[in-house]
């Protein structure tokens, strides 16, 4: 599964379940061990404690792997696509924080496929296929491939980033001028040159990854298991019921998010600009604003996220902007507007990059660590003896190869995709990008992609391998790395904002996609789907991705036109955050204002001590440490979303006191649908936003004073 | 208890459950079949169905009267009855519905005594005494008595009628200067002259009542049933589950209006302004307006109330108002003012009093037919044989007296009250009334009340003996007739109004509290409680209500200043109707507004025939026919409250279906727990506005076009 991955850095395999937030989310001691569980028990089984699952399927018969890609498999997952395009590129669009939707993904193709099959057989005209779980895992490919172009993509960061609008709010008047409008037929081919290439760059690799190095891959292990208990019985059960439950909160979000829009004519309308703690509280952005999407959010994140969210907000709203704005005409110009960089905005913007940038950096350097011992140790333990052994050094080794791993080892062995073809594609594909991208983009020259492309295969397996190894994708940190390197190299005077945001985009994609697929080789290992067949799938997905992603964005942008303006519904916050990253690597910090350099680099140490900290005290008391990177986010958004999450969080906690074996059972199906619910009805929104329907009422909160002249005013 | 019977007339007894509204509500037939069980089960249990209570509290000693009146129980009661009188005031002065609060008067004496004693003991100061059921019947009684002055009082019908405000609406200039003020010293004085004399004119005939007649009084019956079952083990149990879900919900309720609180600076603005349904439906006050009062009156309400409620709403201000308003300038003169009677005004409320009028006099005819053959059969069978008869013809003869029946009489005769004490009592008080009723309403001749007085005993026997029948005081009804009578008397040159106002006020409180006391004595024969120390009770109860419950409208008069105004939080709907119908009385028809008569005519008729049909087709049919009375009261107000009561009859509805049992055994709490947290809300709400701390922000709905308008206006 690819989403849970590729969401922005925003938990760390130790705070994340590896069962797609299914469980264990109170106590990561408790959820650590069930991975160790799962780690050791994947061996034997993985499908949860089973001395053996294959035995239970033993007697269903696998099809032939053209079989397992039906037709209705991909009707299906363009269903499912077309919705989780709308829910990623609102979160996009909105906060940034993507939780993970593979549960949601699971039930919803299980519900699509189950109802299909019952209808078809119902109206008697022909009987359908039975639905198997390889063809699950097709349609989970094929939607998570889908849906990963929308944040891949980077509707909401590097390719918002080029606007003219966000480059408007530049500091730097000559950095100002490099942008690039969106436009649906550049978005669309930029998308497909660049998206495929991770796909062939991992595909020989495979084998290393899942059969020799036997890697975890947490999310992918997790949605497979979630798939091998839908489909024994008492699985289907249980999952129907989930479905109920995620249908029910669907309808209510859907039905909230419709109620709301009733009153949102004009601007500071309606429910999203409700003072819940006060009007001086919600200048600074303290609020609840009843947005069933972070409840939902708030209910999927583990609680440390959460609370590092809000307390991020409270330090930087709540603490550090107000004060800094008794310094105004001091420490910056009092006359500047509140969305110039030179003012207030340039550190609310500067430390959150400061503070991601630390993140980004102290992670990219942990997972490369471990990735190059874990692979020194395969390799040394390679040349020393011939089993083939198991790469995390935690998990028991288990010489004796159990009747799983047999039948799995040998159906995932029998479908080959040869690496001819591989190499083929990737250079093939790569050519392409390397003559059509400077045509899109005149600042990145050939050479620059050229040289991406060389490096971009052994990123990629970095990537898929220590992916497989914490259930961390760094994609956007490759992501930064190319803003970083080829913006450099281009220089200012040249382009280099537009190029370094291009090569982050073209990186991006090749790493992202790379994990992505490995993930789905390992579900598709533990379901016994043939490689090609998710091979298949995940290029159809992709296809699907490069067309729907930018249509959605392109409808969201149409529709609301203050798109992308801070303080708007949609403020697009890592777009502003993306291109400061670029102008700063292009032109340094001249132009931050007063003492700001200082709170960067503060907070740039701030973030790598405490994630130090978070690693060296143990797993008990790291769960109590926040986490940078989710602290930042708030910094530049304010924290009302953060209050909103935690306003699940706490739902949440309550439920799990009265009733933890329902709120494990159903908090997610809860959360999912009401995610999906609000995701879904920004679809008909931004359609009466478009054709020019407009809400008829508006709620306006005014204060005391303000009403009676405005009630003067309407008086007289 | 008092509350259920005297609400208005909002009730028939096939559509009230027994049990003050807490089971059978959505099958009047299962209804009706408990009632008929209690009727019988009276005579050898009264406590649902066991063989014998009595038997169960055999081992438990019956302290004499004077330990069943306990200082704590008195305390008590004060803290329950000034809770109350705020739930009651607001109930009054805002839609007029009161529904039956005797589930929550017995949980909270029973909450408050068994905290009392715990705490008490826990201390280990001193021991306290148990709490035993009689002295729980001394609370329920006079808390009873207390809040009964709430409703009885008048303060939102007669004793409000008189006001300046409402008679500045009157249609006649010349009547409109018949009016009296309230203020604290006459109203407190007026009440204790009137209230107690209904108390001495029963007295003599309690024996006859219940030894005698073995009349059944439901409500009496029903809190007897709770507190019994309450004082054994198990009901003890229940009944704490029962608290806590109260608790639950008055916090919540509480907590809600406080939220709702802080958004209404200025005039319409808040949550009871909220265009649910769009600002069109608002303007004709069709709305949700959040109020958890209304939402808790329609769970406790039967069904049909609920849709009668909204029937009428939307065939008034639905259909009828907008289609007269289109004959503007036609039927009424075109520059009226809103709230002028010779305009839209004039139908909405003459309307209402015909229907409720049409509606009073076919039950007042029903009950006094019924009370008379009821009387005769008592009186014939008497003289036929010696064995004491049951009255009501459905219940089995049960000549054969059972160990409860025994015991119980055998309690309720220890203690006698002398009958030359009652007679002295109504001769002294009498006397005194007639003497000072004078100089508080100069209208109001010594001998109009000499003659109220003398028939007044007759028609409080008439009142008892028809709610012990039926379960319905008519006290309302004696009320109507006496504006009518004395009014006419006294005639329009000299302040027939005012007369026949004060006159309904001394006929309501005499009538009312007859029957309120009987059906007290009732309980009390039914929990071994003496006939004494109810009677003291009722005493106290009623003091402490002729001082409570002015205090409280004080509060809300002061607080409040647009009471009174049609359209306001607090419309008193009941204010402007008894005007009116003082004003036919003693005026006649020629001020009304043209058609207006015809209309009134036509929907007296039609509350008198659909009675009649009611009546007629069987409680099978019954239950879908829709009450005249509460079809009357959005005609004035608006069909809001009845939107709210119908969310109360869904969520209780919903709540049946999916859980019965649970929907029966704490459906009632929770509705209780809404009203009351809401009710007392209404405490520091008023106290605030008292010492001037307004709220902050005001919630505002404009119209799109409005909103532009106001935007520019702030922009500029």
């Amino acid at each position: 599964m690819g989403l849970a991955k590729d969401e922005l850095e925003m938990a760390e395999p130790s705070d994340r379940s590896t069962d797609g937030g299914n469980r264990g989310r109170d106590d990561p001691d408790s959820a650590a061990k069930e991975e160790e569980e799962k780690r050791s028990g994947e061996d034997v089984g993985g499908g949860g404690g089973n001395p053996s699952v294959e035995r239970i399927f033993e007697g269903l018969e696998v099809p032939p792997w053209r079989r397992q890609l039906t037709g209705r498999a991909f009707v299906v997952s363009f269903a499912v696509s077309v919705m989780f395009a709308f829910i990623v590129m609102k979160l996009n669009l909105t906060v940034g924080i993507i939780p993970s939707l593979n549960v949601s993904a699971g039930l919803l193709g299980f519900f699509f496929i189950k109802t299909w099959t019952k209808v078809l057989n119902r109206s008697g005209l022909l009987q359908a296929v039975p639905f198997t779980r390889q063809e699950n895992t097709v349609i989970q490919t094929c939607v998570v491939a889908s849906s990963g172009i929308a944040f891949s993509g980077g509707f909401g960061s590097y390719l918002f980033a080029m606007n003219e609008r966000v480059a408007n709010q530049s500091t730097d008047k000559q950095g100002a001028l490099d942008f690039k409008n969106p436009s649906l037929p550049w978005m669309i081919g930029f998308l497909f040159v660049v998206s495929f290439l991770g796909l062939f760059a991992v595909v020989p690799l495979r084998k290393i990854m899942i059969i020799d190095f036997k890697l975890t891959y947490p999310s992918g292990t997790a949605t497979a298991y979630l798939i091998n208990s839908f489909h024994t019985p008492e699985g289907a059960k249980l999952a129907k019921k989930q479905v109920k439950a995620l249908g029910k909160f669907f309808s209510f979000s859907f039905l909230w998010g419709f109620f709301q829009w009733f009153y949102t004519a004009g601007d500071n309308c309606g429910f999203t600009e409700f003072p819940t703690l006060g009007l001086k509280a919600l200048q600074y952005r303290f609020y609840f604003d009843f947005s069933a999407t972070y409840v939902g959010v708030g209910m999927i994140c583990p609680y440390i996220i959460n609370i590092s969210v809000l307390l991020g907000g409270i330090l930087s709203w709540g603490l550090m902007w107000p004060l800094i704005e008794t310094r105004k005409g001091n420490w910056y110009p009092a006359e500047e507007s509140p969305t110039s960089m030179h003012g207030l905005q340039g550190y609310k913007v500067f430390i959150a990059v400061a503070m991601i940038l630390g993140d980004g950096l102290y992670n990219f350097l942990k997972v490369l660590s471990r990735t190059l011992s874990g692979l020194y140790h395969q390799l040394r333990d390679r040349q020393t003896r011939n089993v083939l052994p198991i790469a995390n050094d935690s998990s028991p080794e288990n010489p004796q190869v159990s009747y799983d791993d047999q039948r799995r080892t040998q159906l995932f062995l029998k479908d080959q995709i040869p690496t001819w073809f591989a190499i083929a594609g990737y250079v093939t594909i790569a050519a392409i990008s390397t003559a059509t991208l400077p045509h899109m983009f005149h600042q990145l020259k050939w050479y620059y992609i050229l040289v991406i492309y060389l490096f971009a295969p052994i990123l990629g397996f970095c990537n898929a391998y220590g992916c497989g190894l914490t259930d961390w994708s760094l994609a956007s940190n490759y992501g930064k790395l190319a803003i970083f390197v080829i913006g450099a190299w281009a220089g200012s005077s040249h382009g280099g904002i537009l190029a370094g945001l291009a090569a982050c985009g073209v990186m991006m994609n090749i790493v992202s996609t790379a994990s992505d697929l490995t993930q789905d080789f390992k579900t598709g290992y533990l379901t016994l789907a043939s490689p090609r067949s998710m091979f298949v799938s995940q290029v159809i997905g992709t296809a699907m991705g490069c067309i729907i992603s930018p249509c959605v964005f392109w409808l969201f942008y149409k529709a609301f036109k203050d798109l992308g303006l801070p303080g708007s519904e949609y403020p697009v916050p890592f777009g502003i955050i993306y291109r400061s990253m670029a102008e700063l690597g292009v032109e340094g910090f001249s132009s931050l204002p007063r003492h700001c350099l200082t709170l960067c680099y503060g907070f740039f140490a701030a973030a790598m001590i405490i994630n130090g900290f978070r690693d060296s005290v143990g797993k008990k008391w790291a769960r109590f440490i926040p986490l940078p990177m989710a602290m930042a986010i708030p910094f530049y958004i304010g924290p009302y979303f953060a209050i909103d999450m935690c306003v699940g969080s706490l739902i949440l906690f309550i439920w799990e006191k009265t009733n933890k074996a329902k709120a494990d059972a159903f908090g997610p199906a809860v959360a999912s649908g009401l995610i999906c619910g609000d995701g879904i009805w920004t679809l008909p929104s931004s359609i009466l936003a478009l054709v020019g329907v407009h809400p008829p009422i508006c709620m306006k909160f005014l204060s005391r004073a303000m009403n009676s002249r405005v009630d003067a005013f309407l008086g007289s």
